[in-house]
């Protein structure tokens, strides 16, 4: 496995490598690997013939009150687990290798980016989409593989993808979860013993409300209330930023069960203690 | 000479030249072909192995009161023109090619695209960064060609690449003049004779302005004066925009031709009539 640091020395690899016929997968992290980066890695491992593992803290994507400075880092783990994943080769820029002095270019999708996640970060998705396209232009992966566990990060690459003619296939991957149930996340790092115990009130809370819909509840305020209710009742969570029923593919908020939608996303950030957590589930709208 | 309305053709097109090792060069274009166009193609034509030319009137960079309607447009004349200066494809898109209903992507260049010709058109270079990040990532040109004549547009987009690494070389191509040099624009159809004949003031406004310089004044506020004077005094000129003196890359305002500045760029937008016009020089700053 090689570790390549510069961004020349990447578009180089990665030209010589498309010359000869390579199909190249991307799986783009901010290090601090996890069960569900090394899912996205053995799946790349499986589709490419090489696996290219991106470790880059985005700046960018940070607002000023959220965790840039104490995100956790672990450069030397993160390779030995990617090479036992499969990968052929990590790209570690630092941050002046991504944006000079005088950075200024930005890419933004409207409205995807103001809704759930993007309410209480600002800014966040511009960020995502501004480093990801920059890593699709040196890296030129033929597929990049992407987690559903940050959906609406997923929704809007996909639609940023399609509308500047991004030639990347964007492939959607499954969320893994721990034992009991709480989605696997570089974050669950900041959790005491306590708080990881109670985490899993938010997985909970999305299965009660997708149990209530299958069990017949069209209207989905009700829904709502019941799983803010289970979220409310647990002495850990300090604050909930949404709970919310959206078109899996533009984001538009779903009132009804019998509104026209191919399939809903049950989506929630809370927050338990100091730390923000975000999970979803996908639910077929066939009831 | 092929003409190529689709961009999954497109693609595949470029894809399949690619891999043959043609180097392609692309003259992105709103049509309505003048001399200006035709030197970019024939640059093209000399320095890579297949030539395509673009043409495309781009809603998204004209605001509401802009001339879009009217944008004059003659794609047959378009196409024997290329034909002839060398163009081996047209790519030819419709708007709703390029702009699918629920478009929601835009690439802005921050500080930039607010000075100048942003200041009076606002949006104006965002939807220019988008729909060339778009050509660039359908047509995949090894090098694309821009006149210095739209030289805010040519900083802009050489910034824009350079930030998200775009893999393209961008290449500036000098403003080409009719004989009393007025430059070439395809909104000088606009012009009824009279306005013609004195719509070559901007150019003399800049040229005036340069001749000062060389001479020996350091101040531009006084430069700048005299150059309006030109122009108000031409009962032709029915609104100036700006007068500007900038350095040449960041388009920062030089007040004094001792500031540091590798180039200064004087660049001027005026209205004779009802038509808007631009133009420009550059001036080594070594007095």
């Amino acid at each position: 496995m090689e570790i390549i640091k510069k961004s020349k020395r990447m578009v180089s690899t990665s030209e010589l490598l498309k010359s000869k016929g390579e199909k190249i997968g991307l799986v783009p992290t901010m290090g601090y690997l996890h069960k569900g980066h090394i899912s996205l890695i053995k799946r790349a491992r499986a589709e490419c013939s090489k696996v290219f593992v991106s470790i880059f803290v985005n700046p960018i994507q940070f607002g000023p009150k959220d965790d840039f400075a104490r995100y956790p880092r672990n450069f030397k783990r993160d390779c030995s687990f990617s090479e036992k994943a499969g990968a052929d080769y990590i790209f570690f820029p630092s941050t002046d290798e991504m944006y000079e002095k005088d950075f200024k270019t930005f890419v933004e999708v409207q409205d995807l980016g103001n809704v759930m996640c993007g309410r209480a970060r600002p800014g966040h998705f511009r960020g995502v989409c501004t480093v990801v396209l920059k890593l699709f232009n040196i890296i030129r992966p033929n597929i990049a593989y992407f987690g559903q566990k940050d959906y609406q990060q997923l929704v809007i690459i996909r639609k940023m993808t399609k509308d500047l003619n991004v030639p990347v296939e964007i492939a959607e991957c499954p969320t893994v979860r721990e034992e009991d149930g709480l989605a696997v996340s570089s974050r669950n790092k900041y959790l005491s013993s306590d708080e990881r115990k109670n985490a899993v009130v938010l997985f909970q809370s999305l299965k009660l409300a997708e149990e209530l819909i299958i069990n017949g509840q069209k209207n989905l305020e009700i829904v709502r209330k019941a799983a803010l209710e289970k979220l409310e009742s647990n002495p850990f969570v300090s604050k909930i930023d949404y709970f919310d029923f959206r078109d899996k593919d533009m984001l538009y908020e779903i009132e009804r069960i019998d509104q026209k939608a191919a399939r809903i996303l049950i989506a929630s950030a809370i927050w338990i203690g100091e730390t923000r957590l975000i999970d979803n589930i996908l639910l077929e709208n066939n009831f």
